[in-house]
């Protein structure tokens, strides 16, 4: 497995245009339109959110169609949510997309990101729809362009082997804010040549975004945007995936790191963020009650706010897991900060863990002593400027 | 009805002394003992947080006893949260506080607040004990000395009448963080001389608390220490309130003022507020529903951070409408910003409310149109002062 520098374009066929429509106030780039020469088999995980933008009604009533995908148009600087033209600026840019790349319309999905509750100037969009340019090269551009807050592009892509034969993965993601676990702003396009039945892509796709991107959070509010687009042109050369064998092994861990790597762009990403912290539950009742734990730590403010000021503060942690409701052994609990024990079964250790509070990257460890369960998850650190960019 | 300023000592016979210990390492007021020159009929409600300070362990069972009550020992600067010593030091401070006052062991309540998981020092309160000094006056000074990071002392008190005789009901309270719904770092002590059976004591505190103290939300945190402490001479001279009639429902009507008004001073004096928001989810299919619906308005990093930026933004409070999970009429629901209706199901009216925004007393209203009940909350902004307070 190497990693390669190519973005979506490690796939063959995979090309990209960018559009600079005016939506975005600043004139930055805010449209993407991702094309496929080759029919794509396609699956997609959206928003668990009951508010969901009208892109992703449309595209969950695509995807169930099952027929293939040809492109997806998107655009940043509006989410295309909760307002009374949503439908239709939808369907007009499916319209028009289709007749500009003469696909079908079912071939085309559309995506937005932005602020919720202005009407979408689709105009805008159609009308930047006819001047497009689709290369390779403009791959990173595109991963430009569908960002938000986002103060960085996030690419990752891989070329590896099934059965000999070099076959791809490639995706592209944004972030920033409305980050919380369960599909949260965040739009990643995922493109694979891997030749694999349907079937097998969607399940592929289901646990590797449960594995990453459903386990970060930037500040616990759940999007109405958020999807996650994995398609696949099928034309390596490897016998087709029907079964889970070791090929699809070899598959769904490349497009599980594809995933975890672009979440941790993301949490990494996070508004105003200067912290990576990983924390993690173990010894768990069950998993639900390890990820309950988890979230609860990981969405905390006085969590968050202690790690800005580089603090330990266990015990707001400690407070942390005593709301959550989770079991916990009558001898106690235990909260190590990067691999110190500072509270060991309900007893604190006096131990200074202030240098180790500096670095970038936190690991926190939970031992709840109640059973065999654990969860991981990624959070970020709440800074003056996430109420910068969210206040102003 | 007629507001006094007298505090908790609007109710003969209630007393307070107030020390420097020294915990609070800048040397502030640390340590308040109320007491009573009669012993106490009380009650209490305490944090749902499973990680229980020791203190709040000691005193969930000193109720249970079903004793009167004469003293109350406060220390402010230390939860006496999650450490080894923690039920040690309750024991010291009851036994030391209840030589020194010359009454029963059983007659002593202790709570803590502060930082958690640090041992609390709890020699220096017991060497304080032995220098008291107590008079009604040093109520204002007990309201300072439980404070923590609170800018303000919280003090609520009114005289009225039952079967004609003039009664009392007096408390005061600390908040500032950790403050969310169901009892959070918040201690809250009430005093009443009203002639009341002990269970209709503890049916009202209650019922205020519900509709109160379990309404407010500043950081989402739920506290290991919160406790509202509900005590009554029964020294009053009306007839003695043995069931559910008028004189009872005017008990309560003041308690649940003074429970409201305490609870409305801990969320303006939130860490960093500058905005008090009162949340209204109404035509919700059960309270359940609109409860949580306006929990999670009240706890959105993304709507607390837009408030302080006196930006409606109303498109991320319909965000946490739909990850709240309740059920909405299929024609959408509606959002108010000060009577403006800004959203009206489920399309965007263009209301500019940007200068209603610029108040400090802001009012959301949600209609779900999925049923008859309501419920209602407090929150405040999220402010660059919230993080600075929890970081440094």
């Amino acid at each position: 497995m190497r990693r390669v520098d190519r973005g979506i374009a490690a796939v063959e066929g995979i090309k990209s245009a960018v559009a600079k429509t005016g939506i975005k106030k600043d004139g930055k780039l805010d449209l993407a339109v991702l094309f496929s020469d080759y029919p794509c088999l396609w699956c997609a995980t959206f928003t668990k959110n009951n508010v969901k933008a009208a892109p992703v009604v449309y595209d969950i009533e695509l995807l169930s169609k099952n027929e293939p995908l040809r492109a997806i148009v998107v655009n940043s600087g509006n989410a295309n949510a909760c307002t009374k033209e949503g439908k239709e600026a939808v369907i007009r840019i499916v319209e028009e997309t289709s007749k500009i790349l003469n696909i079908k319309k079912d071939e085309v999905a559309v995506c937005s990101t932005g602020i919720i509750g202005e009407r979408l100037p689709y105009e805008k969009i159609i009308s930047s729809l006819k001047n497009l340019d689709f290369s390779e090269e403009n791959c990173h551009l595109a991963a430009e362009a569908i960002l938000t807050t986002d103060t960085k592009t996030k690419e990752v892509a891989y070329e590896f082997e099934i059965d000999g034969k070099e076959v791809h993965i490639g995706g592209m993601a944004k972030g920033a804010g409305m980050i919380s676990p369960c599909m949260a702003t965040m739009l990643s396009f995922i493109f694979t040549d891997v030749n694999v039945e349907r079937d097998l892509l969607c399940k592929a796709l289901k646990e590797a975004v449960d594995l990453s991107f459903n386990r970060i959070s930037v500040d616990g509010d759940t999007s109405t945007n958020d999807s996650c687009f994995l398609l696949s042109t099928c034309k390596g050369e490897n016998s087709k995936i029907k079964e889970e064998n070791e090929a699809y092994d070899i598959f769904l861990g490349v497009l599980k790191k594809v995933c975890m790597e672009l979440a941790l762009k993301i949490v990494e990403d996070g508004e105003g963020a200067t912290k990576v912290v990983k924390i993690v539950v173990d010894k768990a009742k069950n998993e639900e009650e390890a990820q309950r734990c988890a979230r609860a730590i990981a969405d905390s403010l006085l969590v968050k706010t202690a790690l800005f000021g580089e603090r330990a503060n266990w015990g707001r942690i400690a407070a942390c897991v005593g709301y959550s409701g989770v079991t916990f052994s009558k001898q106690g609990f235990s909260i190590s900060v990067g691999d110190k024990p500072v509270f060991d079964r309900g007893r604190e250790n006096k131990i200074d863990v202030s240098s180790y509070m500096k670095n970038k990257d936190i690991d926190i460890v939970v031992s709840l002593y109640s059973g065999n369960a654990s969860y991981t998850m990624w959070t970020t650190d709440l800074s003056y400027d996430y109420v910068k960019i969210n206040s102003i």
